[in-house]
């Protein structure tokens, strides 16, 4: 059995995580922290996991218990784990980190991102950006990984197949995305309300959202140069999804792009590219780990039309890092994540 | 390997049948009906499903194919099982039953609320009334089973613990319900509509629904005797969940409601009593094959108001149909249902 | 003109006013205040408002502005109106509060469910409680109105009608209301949350509601008798509309409900007594000033069902208020209100 | 007053009209048509209307009744308009035609797009495009009014302050644009049921969508050239509402594009520019005839974003209807049009 430690899962992630671990063969959580809920009883703030984790209690943090783990998850605001990684490290556990502290291998640009000094640049160096997809490798050794965002993996996984070949104009990439309100945490904010939220649309942080230079780094990987980006993230009335519809030109009209995509991904376990001409539902993966895609060169011209769906919280977040978990411990990959979505 | 057939797989019912059949350890799908989607991949109609079953067709409905299963569950309209259900029984197989056409033990009674001639009238002796926690020793030895509905789940479970005891008044009993719109199926009503359905709630049926009669006989074998209900269903803004909100006069107000209530239900591993003061949500049970109560004596009078929610394609209809898959094959009860709600 | 003056302006029921009062071609609204929004402008607040109070902003509460205003609406949590009435009645200003501060007569009573003593007892004697198909004649003089809540509204008027001619048993009366999430206001409460209240179903305060006693006030007033009530509101994810479903004993079942409901109401421009065997719905009336009413008797029984929906946010609030407004000043009762509900 | 016909009055744009219509002081409805639904009161469909249009019933068509109208309107499938326009207008009455027929003035066009032959194709000279913020000098003569789509109402009006001053390169326009359920009508589709479009976003038409055509028409008569256009249309979860977000390459950095759009509008009652950094949600515009927009340069990079709302059935189809009769007539633009949005 894996001993797994979360810090900070009073979240909507945390409590992802845990609904997922419960169907996860060979973990055991021993340990989840929260200061705020100190003493309270798991399955007294989330009912639905009655009968799974009775007596499971929120706990300060604590190193040493935290350290008696396996792996770690954080899953908590930006900053934290910059505080607790070295430490923990010390400790010989593992840790993968839910938030976007190490997701930039560039401290100053996260520094810039995030409004305050970067609090581990010593780490940068072994943190691993864990998009199986991409780097699976290197997931396999590491001590610490970030576990990417969820915009960042809606549009990372749909667009790479045509900057890894050099057949989209990197110039002017444009990532149009639509996320479920649960994006926004389980904070109380008045925009997260329901009588604000529902039954509404609209953009946010067109100016910049912290998530493009995440983005960003992740394509220009892929392409191998530089890229330009506008990233347009939306607020949609429903609870789970990520709906990416990605723009790119592809000047090559004579490119399969349906078997480009399906060759890419073909031995991929949590990527599913949809039959040609396809629109994916985000409701078609609510709850699954996987990222349905589909491509579209519409009326035939040279403006490709990629269409990325996932949920946030589980490809996004909680299900990636358990995929990530299951990678770097030499776990079946698959392990615990193969339930089929919810629906309707 | 328990192997399964499905007929009328197309509605909400049957598709959540496949999702929680791909949890199950035990079950293989071999055959799933359909005569408008004949030669259709289930994957092609419910894209959840894909990676689950990706070579399985809706196939017209065959008595040969299905006579190899071990287990034949119907998630047809009514009448379609009176017409098949003797046919396959002779052939050995066992038939679960979520449509009505044997939930009624008096078929004259069906003949008055369904508005036609009871198809199989001579299969009502060895029917049975496939609620686990009333009827679990019938259901071991059971070839013919009729899985409750989706109402009468959730107000028998509420209700019988006090009725059972002789505790309430049985003579006006009420059950106000709230259903969200799966319970009205797939079909292309107008009333289904999301422009019709959402931000509105209404009740329906008022004058009398067919639910009723089916809640009566399982209160009235409870009590031992007549009771006299009223039940009024309502129409909820939302995918899955059943509220239902029961009143019943109980004059002894030295009995120790929660004590009753978790005592009822101790050995029950889908009956979830929660602590006294408690208002479950419906979200907690969403997609979980679990119904969640709660007793209150508000104010300190007479009147208790019981509280019973449950998903009403899980515990109300597809769940509860594998609970007596299992009891019926003799695996362990909890096989395949153990998996937590979806929340948020 | 009407010089109006709103004090509490930024929660739903404040700016519930400001649409309505926008349609109303008597009003002029003078101020608006709020502590925290001091020099906000209202359409920075609330965009939907763009091009009708472009110049309004919100401003620290002044007596003396107040004063002159021919009417001031307090559209404030309780305890607010306790502390400014009688400095403003001194102005010659009426007063509409559409807090809860002089809904009860009696002072000890409000006082016991509101958790603090009542702050202008020597008030109540004159504050006039504002439903006006019970009180109209009360409403034409008065200087301080209380505003009925909203799930009181939809009560009061779904059972008057049996209780004024001594037709129903009034001893155990059930209301059974669902109110969208509106009704909690605008305050970020986590339960408030777009992820945690839409798709699902709760019941809350199931041991006791504060619009009890009130409720319970306007029964026995029709009553002429003490009555029994058992209220259980309910969370129902939509953001506006209350559907009460009422149940009371009525014996006699020689009444004719429908003539006896349509002749309480048929100069009443704001209650719709729907036809025989009608299921009102919210949605139909999103937005307006009406109560739409049905009546039924399930199965010929002695039980009745009442069906009551409103807009929590319309009649159960701010249209209520303006309607007290017309009649307190003299206007046509209609004058502002005769807008059709926004279906679909 | 003014004497108004509606043929086919049954579907949402239908209701949406008599519910505008409501509150227009020289509107008086004389006749609505529904082959379907003949001898139905309007207010047994559409109970938001019951004290509107009491004694209204649905009729047949009959050229003679609506020949003594003012103006009639067609909410009608395409093809309708055709057939009955010719015959109408020899009446002297006007039409306002909300179909699509009579949007494209290219009459093969339409037979490409439209899958039949266009049926009045010797009307198309003197039909008349019905965006007013471009066309209302033509508009006040016409006879024969094309109401613009929803989609291209808010698109054009997003893109047209860019291309008509030459800035946009024209060559690679996005329109990404989020439509409310209603935009699918009241039809009784699958994918318009609650259960399937909830808690969901998907794309559709990808390849082709029949408002592309009309969109680029619009578009390049602004840029004076042929213009390259990318529309991909999404399907949002909740009622009413168009979010359009718009992409256009704007070399020029030193245009001031708030100044421009400002001023562009400057005149216009029913397109109001956002202050700078705005995010314009659709709720915003619920049931108001306004089209609300901001404009973005993010990054400081060359491609500018429009941000640009309205509500489908509003500013999208019924409102800019009156608008069009309006200013046809002479009247007012604004008569009956001004109620501010319903926000909660």
């Amino acid at each position: 059995m894996v001993r797994i430690g979360i810090v900070g899962g009073t979240g909507y992630t945390g409590v992802e995580l845990l609904r997922l671990l419960a169907a996860h063969p060979q973990a055991r959580v021993e340990t989840i922290t929260s200061r705020s809920e100190e003493g309270v009883r798991v399955v007294d703030m989330y009912p639905n996991l009655r009968g799974h984790y009775d007596d499971l209690k929120f706990s300060v943090p604590d190193t040493a218990a935290l350290g008696q783990c396996d792996v770690v998850f954080f899953a908590t605001p930006h900053g934290v784990a910059h505080s607790l990684a070295a430490e923990l490290l010390a400790t010989g556990t593992r840790i993968i980190d839910l938030s976007a502290d190490f997701r930039l291998s560039d401290a100053q640009l996260w520094s810039k991102w995030y409004g305050q000094p970067h609090g581990a640049p010593e780490l940068l160096g072994e943190a691993v950006y864990g998009l199986p997809e991409v780097n699976r490798d290197a997931i396999r050794n590491a001590r610490l990984i970030a576990v990417p965002g969820c915009y960042p993996t809606s549009v990372q996984l749909g667009l790479i197949p045509l900057l890894e070949k050099g057949l989209a104009q990197p110039d002017n990439l444009i990532a149009d995305c639509k996320s479920g309100v649960s994006g926004a945490g389980r904070g109380t904010n008045l925009g997260s309300l329901f009588c604000e939220a529902t039954e509404s649309m609209k953009a946010y942080a067109v100016g910049g959202h912290r998530h493009l230079p995440e983005i960003r780094q992740g394509l220009q990987r892929a392409a191998g140069r530089e890229v330009g980006l506008t990233f347009v993230p939306h607020l949609t009335p429903m609870i789970r999804g990520i709906h990416s519809t990605l723009y790119a030109q592809v000047p090559d009209r004579s490119v399969d792009l349906q078997q480009l995509f399906e060759e890419r991904y073909a031995n991929e376990p949590f990527v599913d590219v949809l039959p040609a001409g396809s629109h994916p539902e985000t409701r078609s993966v609510r709850g699954a780990n996987v990222c349905r895609l589909a491509v579209h060169r519409p009326q035939g011209g040279d403006l490709v039309v990629v269409l990325s769906v996932i949920d946030n919280l589980v490809k996004g977040a909680s299900g990636q890092a358990i995929q990530n978990m299951n990678i770097a411990l030499g776990l079946d990959e698959r392990m615990g994540l193969e339930l089929p979505a919810l629906m309707p």
